[in-house]
């Protein structure tokens, strides 16, 4: 089995990592649930049953040539800092994370798609990257699904389509998501009202981190509420359009923002990349905070366009699991917030200080606006 | 007359900007109530008398040679920012730059001895040095004292002594006090205990601008309370020994905070460093309290030692009216947080980044006592 040493060592990045990186957006996610006729749903199988599904899914997903080449892993056989570290890649869930016997994840070396075997279902299939190409996302996870569907004897219902193990997920079983930058929605008060407004749309908001989670960094993952009764085209195609909404909701606030308060914000992302250059114990949550500045400036060409690639990234790699991952050792709080603060300072150095001789919104705009069309 | 251009934009800086500056201790000061026979107090004099009484005080001042050269000044002459100025540098009174008619101030052009005319007392006779050196400030109070005397019919009783407006004041009339730089007491949050230790002892403690005010920047000013019934070297000498504990408290309170909390002390240093350089918008309570973190890096050999002088001249050139006097223009808050953020920038930009290689409190500790044996 290959190790996740291997997995990460390669050159190789996430959909959260990768270039491509957009302002506002940061990637789009497709996720589809699938169980098997003749099995207990996960959460209420004893661990034979759960192993020998396990086996069964894994023998199948391996002969689909979309997910090859791939590196499984038995939930089991993960450390603590090792199913932290794919939960930080949102390769797994918390959930899986929790590490019931006889679950795991088949993760293509891509690392843009995995599949969840023994989570909530039997299979969550999952496919993600940079920007919002839903049409690529879907085609990527409905191509999968059918050659593991030629495999695997799925259950499905006439009436109320794929059976899930909790009943939000009947229907096409389909979860779209995009996770969005918003800093100018967030400071701007403005966020509470959007949600509120798209929720009216069977529209949800959470965190970075899933269901209840802070949104930090001003980070918001947006995803269809419902599943059932409509097909998944629809379901994309309004989910795109509320998605095209939002942005351009930021893109206003932004503007507004740099217009009414302009030396207030110029104040806060330059204090930004001070603490973030001089800090010498980082939370991961004050950093997340604080670089998310630094996307926003990099976004209106107060800082250069680099820099949101780099944010991205370290988005990621400052994570507890992954700063433990990178250190190969278990750290305390105050050793991660040290060496997280070191990292950061490290990556940062080369970066001239935030300047707002060039701030550019119409050019964002416009080249958002441009990618967003050529994406769907 | 003098204008305010001329005595400051000599290249002579006040005593709390002077070289010379020490560890823990900014400066000392002496300062002298006197008043009139046949006049009564200003607060119940009219415009008329109190005039005659500000020629009579400034002829005679003008005629002692300690405090030539000089320059004086009637505070309705000068306008609401220049008065300001002179608060801002500890020469005048806040009650005096209310500017009450027929009162005014004598400074010497070394800006270390000022002579208010009409405050609360007829005279305030008022002497400050950087250090402790309080054995040279009562020799100087004392013999400007003195040569007044000779020309002035001082009211004196036999039993009360100088006779001042509040009777607070009786006796000696004299208020003996240091500003100290105490963040570690503050950090540690000992300085309400020490305060009341002092109490006991007739010392108070007030913040940087008089009564009421903040310890902006954990700097603080004690004095003696007591005026009555005892010599003044008594009193200096009470003052003296409490200084002196609270010095030694103050380095206790150090070596402890950097043992104890080292990481997290080192980063609230490099931060207000990083703040510093990079806001935009700064605050004077805010540049304040940031400014005395690097005062003790510099007090601790985590920044150079030239940087406490830097932070010493800061504390006084950032305040309101010391910018705008700069500026040559009444600045608003938002324009003045402008102008404070790039100053400070421009004044620290050559200076390396905190660092705690050389942490030395041995070295500052005992420099220290000397310094303050020897200055007794």
């Amino acid at each position: 089995m290959t190790s996740i040493n291997q997995l990460f060592n390669r050159e190789q990045s996430s959909a959260l990592e990768a270039s491509g990186s957009q302002p506002i957006v940061l990637m789009g996610r497709i996720r589809l649930a699938r169980n098997l006729n003749g099995f207990f749903f996960p959460g209420w199988s004893d661990r034979n049953q759960r192993e020998r599904v396990f086996n069964q899914c894994k023998q199948a997903i391996e002969n689909v040539p979309q997910i090859s080449p791939s590196v499984n892993f038995d939930i089991e056989a993960l450390d603590e800092m090792e199913r932290m570290l794919l939960v930080e890649k949102h390769l797994i869930s918390k959930e899986l994370s929790e590490g019931q016997p006889g679950s795991g994840v088949v993760i293509h070396e891509s690392q843009q798609t995995s599949i969840m075997i023994n989570e909530e279902d039997h299979l969550r299939i999952q496919v993600m990257s940079p920007g919002l190409a839903f049409d690529e996302l879907w085609q990527s996870a409905n191509t999968l699904d059918d050659e593991l569907e030629k495999r695997l004897d799925y259950a499905y219902h006439e009436k109320f389509g794929y059976i899930t193990a909790c009943p939000t997920n009947l229907g096409t079983a389909m979860r779209a998501s995009a996770m969005l930058h918003l800093p100018a929605l967030v400071v701007n008060k403005e966020m509470e009202k959007v949600v509120r407004a798209v929720n009216q749309l069977g529209i949800v908001s959470r965190g970075l981190f899933g269901e209840s989670s802070d949104p930090l960094g001003s980070i918001f993952q947006i995803s269809n509420q419902q599943t059932l009764g409509e097909t998944e085209d629809v379901i994309i195609q309004r989910l795109h359009h509320v998605l095209e909404t939002i942005i351009e909701q930021e893109q206003y606030a932004r503007i507004r923002l740099f217009e009414q308060d302009r030396a207030k914000v110029m104040d806060r992302i330059s204090r930004a990349f001070g603490v973030l250059k001089f800090s010498k114990l980082l939370s991961s949550s004050e950093a997340m905070n604080l670089l998310s500045l630094l996307r926003l400036a990099s976004d209106v060409n107060v800082l250069p366009v680099t820099v949101r690639e780099i944010v991205d990234s370290l988005f990621i790699q400052i994570q507890p699991a992954h700063l433990q991952f990178s250190n190969k050792r278990v750290l305390d709080t105050e050793a991660r917030d040290e060496l997280r603060a070191l990292r950061v300072k490290e990556v940062l150095k080369d970066i001239p200080e935030p300047d707002e001789i060039s701030l550019d919104f119409e050019g964002s705009f416009n080249k958002k606006v441009d990618n967003f069309d050529r994406s769907r």
